[in-house]
């Protein structure tokens, strides 16, 4: 029983919350993530502060619901445009295509100018404060790279990839040098640099390369 | 011709320079680097802010300066122990024995409590900022992989590694999955993780593997 949400006040509801995600994302981008408070967040999304306050207990809790919020809208956007995204690994039984689609998407998503600065101010904290980078990994690296081992094995399963390979190290393989590369910045994270990735990474894990 | 460095006036400098270095880096890794200014390093190092301004020119520079000295001292340590650590990798004709002696040196410097605040508030501050991102590369991070390079390069002209393994992908697929393991404490960093790496890599650039 929630005799309060009528249709109308949960839509609002949902309207408020996308607001504030949009504007803690935003503000993390602009000023940071030890300059975010509350308050301005509530300035922004043109909310009361106490609006914030009942739905999350701190700032860290709202910017890792607006990257959820954000994760899920860039998944939709990729399911509508007929691919997976991070969000699911095709199984076509061709492994190297399935993971170079996927590693390119990744490219995508992480040159993408609209989540680079706050993905990058939460990645930053997260490598200072071991909470927050727990609550990172934990809501939303671990459920990505739990793709990968479903793929691996799959690939296992059918004689493609070496039975002695693990999975979980075999999936930092390909997924730590886009990550280095565009935390670094050492050299330009290009479709060409996944496809030689996978590339490089298959040829240790497969029977037959 | 410089009057006034005499050798005893040469040792004071150095001196200060180590104290001005180790200030820095114990104020970076206890207040973040952001709230890191020269007037606090200079109390710390007990000198006058003026002796700094003399040496460097932001404190950008002290720290970086700062790494590049930890780095020389930790290789130095390295060296005296009788292994070569970061600072030159070992061709013994074994490219894996190699490799893995010079990873696991690298697990032991990442885990490294005295290096761990200073070296994630760096890494933190250079995912921000580009300008010192690209600093911390330039200075730090790409001599280091250019050793692997140098590595790589001798094991294909040795006929170990493909003649078609491009030496700076490799290395990445060597190198990230340990930076990212240590940057978004994902797993336990080990001497272990670091073999398997190693071993899962190596499949894939060996001609015999």
């Amino acid at each position: 029983m929630a005799p309060h949400r009528t249709p109308d006040s949960s839509r609002r509801s949902d309207r408020s919350r996308r607001a504030i995600h949009d504007a803690a994302l935003a503000l993390v981008g602009e000023v940071g993530y030890a300059r975010t408070t509350i308050e301005g967040i509530a300035a922004r999304a043109g909310v009361g502060k106490q609006t914030i306050y009942r739905w999350w207990p701190s700032k860290a809790a709202v910017l890792m619901d607006a990257f959820l919020d954000l994760s899920a809208r860039q998944a939709a956007e990729v399911d509508a445009a007929g691919a997976d995204g991070d969000y699911g690994i095709p199984d076509t039984g061709d492994l190297e295509a399935d993971l170079k689609l996927v590693l390119r998407a990744t490219v995508d998503e992480l040159n993408d100018p609209a989540a680079e600065a706050p993905t990058r101010a939460l990645a930053a904290e997260g490598i200072i404060d071991p909470a927050l980078g727990a609550q990172f990994v934990e809501n939303l690296l671990d459920p990505q790279l739990q793709l990968y081992v479903t793929r691996l094995r799959a690939a296992q399963e059918a004689g493609e990839v070496r039975a002695d390979v693990d999975p979980r190290v075999a999936l930092e393989l390909l997924i730590a040098p886009l990550t280095h590369r565009w935390l670094l910045r050492t050299l330009p994270l290009t479709h060409a640099y996944a496809d030689a990735v996978v590339d490089h990474a298959l040829r240790g894990l497969l029977v037959r390369p």
